[in-house]
């Protein structure tokens, strides 16, 4: 599979190996990309298109989508900041669409992945399908609260659901490995404020740190060097890192 | 080991395991600890203290430092854009004090890790005898632009040097698999200008992305909620990803 | 002149004060607005709407648009951080659309306005005949860079154009106060830091501060409070502050 | 009144303009500052300081501080949106050590401003007479809950105070130009949440705009370009823009 990318445009083309190549910005026929499957190609219309091998990340663009897509950047500053291996032990709710399951599939040891609604499962297991190379994730369709008692040795457990307090109400200290993390993604500061204050007045939680995580993208290309307008939403949810003592 | 959180100061300590806890905050004795190992302890002052094991991360807060340490919400949004994972290979350079080296020794299969410094290396080595667990990464003294060549079938290849252009001079297509990145880490947007510019005139290489990530902290406790004073430099670098066609 | 906020939408109209309001949202008569001057209606379709006099910036929505418009953040910062008062003489160019020149109008004492095209003045005309209720603006079509020597005693000068350089090659020292401030307007980076260079090799000028101001709104409604997806562009320019020594 | 900036640490020194001038980076003799009272010197130890009159800013600098001062991100873009011109009347609370009240008295024709601890009035008073050339500020010591509904005709009313909701009870549509703002500068996101909602309740309050202002400054210089990092506290306050109906 190839990733073409028009080089004024700057949109990028999934390309199956197949019969010749369409877009709007004109066509580039089987067998021009045959001869030149790494480089610049120029099109009958002058356009020009950088072509390459697609990666895991280009593929997994055509993940089927449900409810809103977790970002690289939350993604990425969770394991980075809470030390995910590939030793790790990770427990997710609700899995949404799946991007979070497959980040976590691709690091961690094993995935177990909560999700309530039926039609979000569905969802998941067809993206986990496709993209999912490593077999090391079990979907559940079910809520979280009843079962989090009985999982064991979690390395982190991150909940992407609106009351994450009720299930810091279980008992976690024998589900959570001691000093490990529950992360909380929370749209709202009320949200936040409120888990905040609930983790203070036990004996269990300790609301490490709140953050956010802001994402810039800059536009730069010979003379131009400035911020890009955001086409994307720029604020997705705060992070609350729930250290389990 | 331990680690310790006055809830006041939200101070944290390292508590090795043995013999009374000392800190300007006061002391608590090992067997106060013992008893209550995890929860929460107050002290002979009235200081309150969250104890709970010590995990990964906690340990490297004793890394030794040399040049400045990559930080989580860079290195994370790296792994995460890209889609590293435990079957990728990473090359590195240069290696610093070794942060990112052991960023990515703990997600990929196996690291590359060049730094042109003997004194950075020894400090790398200390780092990786103590906090690497996988001995999944090579340590290189030598510059990485005269080795790359060499090097085959990368995933991952991070430049933390100030003119990664002097590596992308060299023919990476037989060293970067097709489609994936060349990631360059540069403080100045100056030096992403010239990079940008280098690609665009190349038929090798697709300058796909400029960014950086804001850190913002928040302080939520109580009636309080708003984004915390920095205390850390909140500028690190502009990330440039750099696909190898 | 009435303003009328849809309280669902979060729309706004200006409503003329005369005939019956019609907006997408459904229509009030005449009457009732005449009726509850200030305060909340609903109107027939259960949409309820705020309803208060129009001040200045209300009406200034219906500025007729060229050029793009300069941002309250940048405009109101620059005043704050030059210290323009109502005794201060300011000297712009180019005038664009007079969002600027509107706002210096109304607190300095006198404007000197240059424009470059005649098309973008006729814009600007018609926007100060609209709007500008001190007529304290001198606006002139030519170039700022033939004329900048035969002005005196400018307390602020304040430059949204390409290449500022020209116009601070010009002997400024006998038209700009001494320790006054030539503001420089520049959407990219590179140019600030062309700016910045030729600055530092001159006796005249200080490149005292480049700054950017960025503006976050925030959705606050019951439970919710988080940053707004942005509509606007949210990078307008950098502002650099050059002193005339 | 001078300023000397020294070139290299970019520290700036106030000079009276008698005597010879002292700082850390060395001396400068009376007679070389009267000979070359606009430009560079150099002086004995090679430091190069850029030399200009001191602007009305440059003074403020020494103005008593005793609570926080506002800052001109947030000061210019209150002017800024809303509108703020010579003819403006500004009612204002609490006014701390005075620079929003010196900020408006620039700008507008008359200012009321309530403070209800005497220490602070003092500090403003001392700010007033130093800095203040328009002797339009009338200064009141008291808490302006009792006064507001007195004040007549008000274009633009601040409060800086930690319960804005305790002025927003008062009857303000007599005070207030329909139409006209209230603005609440709140550290805290709960104290914003707070007021959003008891306007929501009310038929005389639209809380239009929830924003906030950041503020970043940019090192340039050379092949240098990027954000500094911040020596200044980054976050100052939420700004909430309340109309009146």
């Amino acid at each position: 599979m190839k990733v073409l990318t028009c080089l004024k445009s700057r949109q990028s083309y999934l390309y199956k190996g197949e019969g010749d190549f369409h877009s709007k910005e004109g066509k580039i026929e089987e067998k021009t990309i045959l001869e030149h499957p790494r480089g610049i190609i120029e099109n009958h219309l002058g356009k020009r298109f950088a072509v390459c091998d697609a990666n895991d990340k280009d593929k997994e663009l055509k993940m089927k989508r449900g409810p809103q897509i977790l970002t690289p950047k939350d993604l990425g500053y969770i394991a980075a900041r809470t030390g995910l291996s590939k030793h790790s032990k990770v427990v997710e709710a609700g899995a949404g669409s799946g991007a979070a399951t497959l980040f976590f599939s691709k690091i961690a040891k094993e995935v177990q992945s909560y999700e309530i609604r039926e039609d979000h499962v569905k969802i998941v297991q067809t993206n986990l399908n496709s993209f999912c190379t490593d077999k090391n994730v079990n979907l559940i369709l079910g809520d979280i609260a009843e079962k989090i008692e009985e999982e064991k040795d979690i390395d982190l457990l991150f909940l992407d659901l609106p009351e994450p307090v009720r299930i810091l109400e279980k008992n976690l200290s024998k589900s959570v490995n001691s000093g490990h993390y529950v992360v909380c993604y929370l749209p709202s500061m009320t949200q936040v404020s409120e888990l905040v204050n609930y983790c203070k007045d036990t004996e269990q939680y300790l609301a490490e740190e709140v953050s956010e995580i802001i994402f810039r993208k800059w536009k730069v290309s010979g003379n131009i060097a400035h911020p890009e307008h955001q086409k994307e939403t720029d604020h997705t949810a705060f992070l609350v890192f729930v250290r389990v003592l």
